[in-house]
């Protein structure tokens, strides 16, 4: 049965599911930061999903990378799983921008986060479920 | 005509060529850690691959991930394509020990890296080449 770990659980907000993977906003106004979380249980690392899993994890990174990259034109995606902390396996999908708290260096352990507003939060949340669900699926 | 970025030319050494992506290790022998280059010319985000190129970058980033934790049986692996200060698209995929230097820290940014003696670079170079050339390709 799939949980989403209590310290994610704890740092996001839920955008939509996916055929795979939970979408999350990451509540740090700082960088526009979605995590995707493949609903399996007990899995660590991208070797852990079956070969359809992988493929469908990768469709899906695209399709959240489309999105940000559409909606907001960054300078660059910083896509990563890392896991050192959080053992569930996440992707991370980072809109980076020159002007950003932490560029060039990656966000990770720079600073602390910075909470959105509730109303901006609300409103940012509906913006990215309705880009994510005109986009393409699998 | 693809031609390496010269800091990861100057940071890294020629492991082999997969079907796709040149893989590279990086000098610093605080961590295992290989990167994948497509050789394709100005890419740099996973987007601006063919998606017949995004399914191979997967592929082989599965294989040197299997690789590496065949060989290693690393605490946890850390995959990111970041590409804020190397535009070239570049996939590092590094073996993370809860004993190494930056743990459980992302590894970018954490002090200077930390040369392999030449004799030790050699001799770790074929143990990678062998093992990567071992594995099933795509």
């Amino acid at each position: 049965m799939f949980e989403l770990n209590p310290r994610l659980e704890a740092d996001t907000d839920w955008v939509l599911d996916l055929q795979l993977s939970r979408v999350l906003l990451m509540n740090d106004s700082r960088y526009p930061w979605l995590i995707l979380v493949p609903r399996i249980p007990n899995v660590r690392e991208w070797l852990d999903l079956s070969s359809t899993d992988q493929a469908l994890l990768l469709a899906e990174q695209l399709q959240v990378s489309q999105c940000l990259q559409t909606l907001l034109s960054p300078d660059k995606l910083n896509i990563a799983t890392l896991g050192n902390i959080v053992p569930q396996l996440h992707l991370h999908i980072i809109a980076r921008f020159e002007t950003d708290f932490a560029w060039p260096s990656p966000v990770w352990g720079r600073g602390d986060s910075v909470r959105y507003p509730p109303d901006e939060k609300v409103a940012l949340l509906a913006r990215y479920r309705s880009a994510l669900a005109a986009t393409s699926g699998v």
